[in-house]
């Protein structure tokens, strides 16, 4: 397939400019290089479509692009990026983009579960994309995993908890026994619940996200009307101490199946036993758990909201959009344009931990610790488990555990072999790295 | 954009029918009507290359389509899947098919670490594509989101469990205490490990898998050699209860990364924090761990090995190329072509945990008990937890907690009704769902 327009630059609008918007522009122009590596032609963002233009912005928005007039710019971009959200006027705005033949991008998840098919059908009219990966759980990527990697397959059901501020809530009363009122009012603080949280809390954001994956899994089309939905609002402190009495966890969890009586998608808390991998979701993450007739069990876990996350799933959208545009979809096999250098893996920085024998007498561990401290490497903790000695001499033997912080690959095993070479130290037992610590 | 290629069917040729090259038959069988609708023209196996076309097969593959003659089969294709493995033939076959105007897709590990760019280049400049999700952990979706859905990101670094064999033998050594040996001999009579295991117990199937995700992740050509490498060989019993005694498990990790020195990828055994994403993967699971700079963290999990969830990567792939070759690389937007009804939520199955205050005494389990009887649900446990009494009158409180059996919403919710309606019953302290079980 060859090239059917010329690496000219895609002009590229973007309708809403708030924390997610202003992430966008933020690496649109800080990975411009890359991303027109990437796409085969550079992306110019020509405009930003807002309110009010007058308004304060974050300094990484051009105020030049900024416009009032969002139906005249979609009619001069290629892509079309829409991140303002609710159903008017982003409905006209992206199907008058299609329309004029833009490819569009969204994040929109109230309109997309509301009438998702009717932008759908427009851009197979017009033959162009509508991407919309941000919509559901952020910056997880699952509508390509469902939408592309599973299409020689069958999904029979997907459990999801795809709404951070009550995974967050319930991980609190789970974890520190909090109730829910005070859960609600600490995610309120740090920003993970809106001052009204309702669309949270009672399950219509997750409910929006259900309707989409739904569609997507079974190929069938599913509003947010048909989803039936419960939210978290009647559980109590008691209920979860029950759930971790009986081995779960409580989850508020979307679930899209397909039975013989058709494709169902309910969104409802959930005991979850707590061996399941949806179980461990701590905090405000989010995950999607798949299960296909030939791929099995699959999970995808991550950032579920945030501008900078949401930015990450919209621009790996963008680029996609655009190198159909470029290159007829193929995306270039060679991608290797960065060609950065091979490190030595002496240079890799890690961190050790090491068991050693020493003699059991004063003085051992400061000798150890000077060899450290002679190349650099700092102990960030020194066990010592009492051992029976191992009957080879007079003196008892003291077993250390000793982790490091993070050094290289050179100054650790060089502090590790002159360890080996003092009188005091019987064995180096284990040497192992400690990773994603 | 326009579809540049009329509907007709598209010709797949397979090299190579073991245990993955079956499963891939089965599914281009079997799906054949969603896999037309999914690209847009049917596709038809025109032939499955083997070394020994006499030999005994899965009756899922016709042997009218076996042939000896790979060069041959793969001149009179559009996409040639390969799952021979190996560096030779492979290699000389891909690059056949390429330059015969073939797309490919290959489960080949070791060939892309070992020479991938060869074939990639070749690709690019006849104008085709070559996909490989099913090369690195299998059923998990991971190039496709490295690839695109992070193509507007900076991935930081990837750690990965990347061989199932080796994560198997670590969960049981950490599980049920074995021995390496023992372990490794487990796996081997579960058909997790090989007769001989260097390749898995030694990192190399790792290594050439972290050679992929690095250059995927960083635009840059690792190689298989550039990798270091250690096993799980010199790993004991001891280490691992050490590690737990720290808070930690053992975990063969591939690690990834780009640094002010350039990129590093590496294998080798690494204690990881019980609390991190990747601990909790279990038995022969593969996981994915990113870490990039607007995404976050993101973690893939599932099936790495396997003939049907390798199969379904390779499927994935395979309707991605062909709806390049119908479509100009645009999937339909309007993929709703199943349409099945939406089933009525109280026809959704699921599980309950009911918590109920009743009266303390004689004979109100079984009015209770006879209540899920008469509307055909099941109990699955009942636990009785004493509680002071109320002080709300004379008879004491007992609190029950009871879990069902699969059940329909239905049956469910007219059996708790008809419980609250009990006068032993006092209160319906919560009714949960049970999912994920």
């Amino acid at each position: 397939m060859v090239p059917v327009t010329a690496p000219t630059a895609l002009r590229v609008a973007l309708l809403g400019c708030g924390v997610v918007g202003t992430q966008v522009v933020r690496l649109l122009t800080e990975q411009s290089a890359d991303l027109a590596a990437r796409v085969g032609a550079p992306l110019e963002l020509v405009g930003v479509a807002v309110r009010d233009a007058s308004a304060p912005r974050d300094p990484a928005v051009d105020r030049a692009l900024l416009t009032e007039d969002a139906e005249g710019l979609v009619r001069r971009a290629d892509i079309v990026i829409e991140v303002m959200g609710g159903i008017e006027p982003a409905r006209s705005l992206l199907l008058s983009a299609v329309a004029a033949g833009a490819s569009v991008v969204t994040a929109n998840k109230a309109l997309l579960a509301e009438d998702g098919p009717t932008l759908y059908r427009a851009a197979d009219e017009a033959g162009v994309d509508v991407y919309y990966e941000a919509a559901v759980a952020g910056a997880i990527p699952i509508v390509r995993p469902v939408r592309e990697s599973l299409a020689g397959d069958r999904v029979r059901r997907v459990l999801g908890i795809l709404n951070g501020t009550t995974n967050y809530v319930l991980d609190q009363m789970t974890t520190n026994g909090l109730g829910l009122d005070d859960a609600v009012r600490q995610a309120q603080a740090l920003g993970y619940a809106e001052a009204d949280p309702t669309a949270d809390v009672e399950g219509f954001d997750a409910a929006a996200k259900a309707a989409i994956l739904a569609s997507l899994a079974f190929h069938t089309r599913v509003r947010i009307d048909d989803v039936s939905r419960e939210g978290i609002s009647s559980v109590t402190a008691d209920d979860v101490a029950w759930a971790a009495q009986t081995g779960h966890v409580i989850k508020l969890l979307a679930i899209c199946e397909v039975t013989d009586e058709g494709v169902s998608a309910r969104v409802h808390p959930a005991l979850v036993p707590s061996g399941h991998p949806l179980a461990t979701v701590r905090g405000a993450f989010n995950a999607v758990f798949v299960e296909a007739d030939a791929a099995g069990e699959l999970m995808f876990y991550g950032r579920g909201a945030g501008g900078a996350p949401t930015a990450s799933a919209v621009l790996g959208d963008v680029v996609s959009v655009a190198r159909h545009r470029v290159l007829g979809g193929k995306g270039p096999a060679e991608s290797h344009y960065a060609q950065l250098p091979i490190a030595s893996p002496q240079e890799a920085v890690t961190r050790y931990q090491i068991r050693l024998e020493v003699d059991d007498r004063p003085g051992v561990l400061a000798q150890v610790a000077q060899l450290f401290a002679e190349r650099g490497v700092s102990i960030e903790a020194v066990r010592q488990a009492p051992r029976p000695a191992a009957g080879d001499g007079p003196a008892g033997v003291a077993h250390l555990v000793i982790t490091t912080h993070d050094g290289t690959e050179t100054a650790l095993a060089a502090t590790v072999a002159a360890i080996e070479g003092l009188d005091a130290v019987q064995t180096v037992t284990s040497v192992l790295r400690v990773e994603g610590a």
